[in-house]
């Protein structure tokens, strides 16, 4: 089992330290792990992904279920957060996700316009701020250009910056895709190189390797390539998504072997919403019996 | 009859909460409804859209109309703003649009420009501003751009923000079309997700299938379309647009379908005033009654 | 006859009132008409517009003119006004033309770049500015949004805004023309839509019907469309300009029938300045006889 | 023996004024006459241009020979000018070239990008700035909106604008190319208009004829092209460049022929310094003998 | 051999001759020459280049092995200068790397977007700033601009700016490639030209003609191109780079004759670290043999 880097050497601030502290260790398990819930669905695929449970459309229910789950945050978009989060302030972190897009268009060139300021997470009493960069795509210069006001924002005002490294457009989709090996290395490594402090990646396929440079073109196992991908994300924590609702027993591998190589912990949202309540429940207690065995920075202090 | 979000739980500043519950309470049918007369057809349309009633050209003639019409706001672009509101300053209240363009070149990069700020809004004494985002257009990142700065204003400035959400650009058109189940309900959902206080959406059509996502793809009544569309707003007080004219009959259907679904209530406009003066007042009062029967949030206080 | 507005009914704060008033009432007939000289040819078409009158290629001969000539003012971009408005500071009215462009591209994508500000023409004692607008253009984001801070410095700084409404672009080609009665009635309706106190047009041509909207495409007389017009742009004054110079009948009863529909005034500037000095002034006295026969708010006060 | 504009009549404030003064009146032959050195070829053009006289790549050798040569300013680059014009400040006077752009991509949308601020021209005691202008680029509107800024701070810190008024892309060449009489005039009106104190133009060539609009594409002798050109520029004074390298006896007529017109003197970079230091310093007297015999503004004060 | 300018020459101010005399005379081999670790290739090429030695994927070990090595500074993107540089802050000089990309979308177009500002780096301690800029790039216009105002705030803070010259996209590969004579030795110049206090180039191929300009169709000996690129540079130090892992003689060759030539020195990343620590070491050494060769500016003061 690798380690993961303690909050102590991070080359965190006053403010960043703080509210990481306070999500790592005053939620959840409380043990330097975090499970969180994302909830932009609504606006990156539409309403279709409530389909399957129409409860889910309602955001004062996930921020329910983000509560009575023990998560470690939840994740909203700015107008959700105004209209819902009062109700629960204090009760569970919120991650204000600073950008998003519809998928109306097509991803070939895809940016992720910013949709509220890190002085929006601090006057709603979020805990950290979450940026999508899309890395890989021809957009990079926007990207990169809003991304920086972010992180210097983020910086600034204390406030704990979450990087979405997804790996996306059509140089990517020539080189082996979107959640290949490559790519999920490469975005983890971007996120660290341009300072996030928690990067939040898809979890790695060796086996996608069309088009890959050549020092992905090689037989490595899935546990091997987590591994890579934590140890390319160095100092910053990293977090492995759960993405389309797929078998239980596969998110719950993906789970382990990710707390295995490193990692900090989960961001899942529709594997854990697009079901009954009940049913959520369990799932979420199946994933905390995961994190449990992996405390992080117990040593702290 | 599904219930609309009452006031107090919309996560309102004093500012947004003393203008909304002016136009809701203090004028109209004074029970939490609304109907309001759109008049930017001029610059969206151009004069054609007066050849049916010459009269209607006149700026004058319809915020006279208006006010005798007991309607609850009258939505301007600056320039008709400035010259004629004074005139009837505090009598119908003003929504000022904050952006609009011409129909002359091709909708498949559709952007909405911005022509003033909520500042002018505040100093001609309106009480709503209007902004038109295109839902999935191309031009995406300069549309939520503009429309990020107009958000952040309208906070500050305690100004309620009315989102036109109109689906639009190549990929709708490939997806359903403009009014489809499908467009107009992420319409609504993204304008909710990125902090609208009331929405303004058209009538969606569920039969509009070709080329939507499968979960659109079955049979839905027009009523259960509306309903989703209002649920996936959740806090977001939704309007429904009235569009190009058509025969009365539907347009009542139309309008009493929406106040059943939890609509706050109608935006009409061509169908107003693209008739003698008589017809206008009688058609407004068929609107009335139905919007008489749906009082929303009376509870509050 | 139809009447035009009065000063005293279109918004304008004490400023822009003042330097209108100054301009129609102190200048020119003192009768609340106005007849003014272009002179910014020299940018949009080059000296090749000099040819004819090679005099004509000296500003200071324009400058001396408009004063000789009893104009109501004179329209020069920001180097011709530093250079030789000061010689006749005070005796003519200038108009700083604040953009501009070379006709050497095509006008595809048409669009006019600042070159000053209303602040400039504040410094150099202007009483009006000048701004083309290409209606219709596909680059009409950038027109829009630089319109916009001019149309509010015009405002904070009390300064009359008159608007070029040019039709432009590939679109506008394809809908009868720049000079079609659709293009010309759209233009004017989207100044006064925005927010000009004065706009300009090109005299309509209702015979102009390849690809117009269906409204446009039926029989209307001359009078009729540049009647039209007028009304389209309701409170906004309205001027006809001249364009190239064409036979002296047609240009007078052009200025006939335009103040006849409840014009302004004229805006005259190749037709006036090529050819000889007396050929000049003998043409402005016939364009002055007609003005004198269309008094202009001679009730105010 | 046209005349050329006096100092005291072109619009100037009191710190344009005082620059210029020195610059004709107190360098070169202080007769109202000048002779520039341009040195910003190694990035316009790279390092081949010294490749014909090695020494001509240090820029010490440059300054050294405007300040033997009696030059009226040497034009460079913000690198250059800081790195070596200290040693010889105020020995002769520096215009800062404020744009400039490799030569490596096409010209068809030709664009100089800003380098430099007239405040560092301020700071490193500069005595005017230049300003390369792609007149009739596709790319104008981004060339005009930094020329605006350029323009204005030169006016608030009394700096002179030297504007490089150079036709260029893709419909210059349909219509006659960069160096055509049409071109270069319009050019030269183009600078005049938007504000320049001085414009540099090329020679014109008025047997380029193909393409040029139908007032051009006439007989014109070269003194009658030159002599156009200068009365466009009007209160603008006019330098006309050397160019590439050409044989002496063409550069001396080329001379002769613009002063004749009414030029206020030469800008000559490569024609000078493409050669040994004697050759240089020979030539350099030839053109001062030109300069010489066309004292300009004697009459002044 | 030739000379390297002296510091007291380089127009430097006084922040500037400050951290760049720390550089040069208080670390490395303290004689004015310079060896540079570079380490931003984690983002511009992706951990692939960490394949070849896994233990260089940590950015802790690469900082060490700068401390060890005796290196004159480390390179680093400002995610991973605040993640690791306090550990070793005052124990080797921090060169900020301000611009970066990945290598995912084609270079066609290349730009590198900042990530970081001149204000970042001050506050991290750094002793100087880096920026790529890629000459000849179509996106020429957007590089200049970015750069521009990181010179000015170099400038303005005293912090030595060190200019990454590399050619780039599809001009550059039409004339000759990115590492050619001709390319290389413009983007020298280039660097000189706007600015730069040093210059970072790759070692010019003579032999590599196909496509460039005729004065560099000719045969010239490797030493003669490197000596013209340093003279190019002029007032700018220089420092070669190593680029990616070639033979150890072809490397050392390269080194000496830079030096040879006036180099300041290099900057050796890959081909320092893509081995065992002890080759790399003993690599570190055999540059140092070289560096000791040619001291710099030893008569200063």
């Amino acid at each position: 089992m690798k380690t993961c880097p303690d909050l102590g050497e991070l080359g965190l601030n006053a403010g960043k330290k703080t509210r990481l502290h306070r999500i790592l260790y005053q939620f959840g398990l409380h043990n330097g792990t975090a499970l969180f819930l994302p909830y932009d669905q609504g606006l990156e695929h539409g309403p279709r992904d409530f389909f399957a449970n129409l409860t889910a459309s309602d955001p004062g229910y996930i921020a329910r279920l983000a509560v009575e789950g023990g998560f470690n945050g939840i994740a909203l978009q700015i107008g959700l957060a105004e209209k819902f989060y009062w109700d629960y302030a204090g009760e569970v972190p919120l991650i204000l996700k600073l950008n998003g897009k519809t998928d109306i268009p097509s991803d070939d060139q895809a940016l992720s316009p910013l949709h509220a300021t890190v002085a929006d997470a601090v006057r709603l009493g979020a805990d950290a701020v979450g940026y999508t960069m899309y890395v890989g795509t021809p957009a990079a210069e926007a990207d990169f250009a809003q991304y920086r006001q972010v992180r210097d924002d983020a910086r600034r005002l204390g406030m704990p910056l979450i990087v979405w490294a997804y790996p996306r457009g059509t140089a990517i989709e020539a080189k082996g895709g979107k959640d290949s090996f490559y790519a999920v290395d490469y975005a983890a490594r971007t996120a660290s190189e341009l300072g996030a402090d928690v990067v939040k990646v898809n979890f790695p396929h060796p086996e996608k390797r069309a088009g890959v440079p050549r020092a992905y073109d090689a037989e490595f196992s899935t546990q091997a390539a987590i591994d890579a991908v934590v140890q390319s994300a160095n100092r910053t924590l990293l977090l492995v998504s759960g993405g389309a609702q797929a078998g239980d027993d596969a998110m719950l591998d993906k789970a382990r072997r990710s707390m295995e190589a490193g990692a900090t912990g989960l961001i899942f949202g529709r594997n854990v919403w697009q079901r009954a309540h009940g049913e959520s429940m369990a799932f979420v207690a199946r994933l905390q019996e995961i994190l449990a065995k992996y405390p992080r920075g117990g040593e702290q202090r």
